[in-house]
């Protein structure tokens, strides 16, 4: 009898409790071992459900950037064997531009019951404060770092239809939006929605001409152009 | 002084009310009237949060599939009194898959304060659970509805990498799994994710050749398919 894998949000800021559902409440108090991107962040997240004394008797493993993909079998041995596991990662949502699909993946395999929670999405967040289209959209993770590469790559989604999303390393994000004022077209529209979740949360939507005189620290950011032009676009 | 639009969730099923966080039931009392897509939506999100008397009285403005581009500018009246008003769809989050963004863009322009609130996302839940890469993947709303179009696109989508997502009327779900079966490479990775977050919710993954045995009710649904193929595609 196979047990259950419970993706579990997590949240985007540690002062954002508010933002976990009931649901979520109830059902993390279930889990008998928890799969995590790190052992620091695994602990941080069950302190907020579990006494000091549960929270470090329950079994952790790791998922991340190092996890082989022969390794992904044994993670879910337990739930082989019956038991109830949650995944997370450090924020957000467990397989939304973080690890975790490979697992889910070959657990759909073996039988095991999957279920999700609801929880903060900051790309989704963005998309909604963004003022772009939600009807038509791609997210496509990190872009590339070479900046000949990176170039090229933005000339080809700004071409694209619907909106474009992407994010970068905070340190990089001043870097990110000095490129895009040069490489992207006048009238583009480019929204920057950065420290989401956080008192700092800011989102701002204008042309690229209209960003000249901007600048962008080295925060937490996602960043959205948009293909197809909305028609009140010529009020701005 | 500008006022404030909060784009607030809403359930994808009225049995789910656990997926409201707190911060949902904090800040939809401060609002000073609703922005839907119909009357009827409207008064049955309210009757959750308020009395009777409360929820009958709230002023509300629709915002749907009929509302003309000139009438945006009217809807955000009340916000440039200073007022807070909420934003909903009929089930989960405004401005992704449901109307909202074009007024977004117009508040950004006219200095209205917007913040966004948890809640659930049936696109992001279906990918979370598909086991497909949240990485790189595209939603593209509906598809043609023409035969010889949808045919096409499907070809044409099915070569794109990362996930592709769409959705389709639920009364029409069972034509789209047939047509899938038909159109798509025998070894093309398909999941359904069908009426998520009800007792009758239902993921299932495999490839084109594994689904012809299967059928799909008139059932609200989600279609993935996975261009580029997990490592462990070979152990199916």
């Amino acid at each position: 009898m196979q047990g259950k894998l419970f993706l579990l949000p997590n949240l985007l800021d540690e002062t954002a409790i508010s933002d976990f559902p009931p649901s979520v409440n109830m059902v993390v108090t279930q889990i008998q071992g928890l799969i995590a991107e790190s052992e620091k962040s695994a602990r941080r997240y069950l302190r907020r459900f579990f006494s000091h004394d549960l929270m470090t008797q329950m079994p952790l493993r790791l998922l991340n950037e190092h996890t082989e993909k022969s390794e992904l079998e044994q993670l879910l041995d337990p739930m082989m064997q019956g038991e109830t596991w949650g995944l997370i990662s450090d924020a957000g949502l467990p397989c939304i531009a973080d690890p975790g699909s490979d697992l889910v993946f070959l657990a759909h395999q073996k039988g095991i019951f999957i279920e999700t929670f609801v929880g903060p999405c900051s790309i989704i967040m963005a998309l909604q404060l963004s003022g772009f289209s939600g009807q038509h959209f791609t997210f496509h993770g990190y872009l590339p770092k070479d900046s000949n590469q990176l170039n090229a790559k933005l000339k080809e989604l700004e071409k694209l239809p619907g909106t474009q999303i992407w994010i970068e390393a905070p340190y990089r994000s001043p870097k990110m939006l000095e490129t895009l004022k040069a490489v992207l077209n006048p009238t583009t529209l480019l929204c920057i929605a950065s420290s989401l979740s956080t008192p700092e949360q800011k989102v701002v939507t204008k042309m690229i001409s209209q960003w000249k005189n901007s600048s962008l620290g080295k925060e937490p950011a996602i960043f959205l152009i948009s293909g197809t032009i909305p028609l009140i676009k010529n009020n701005l």
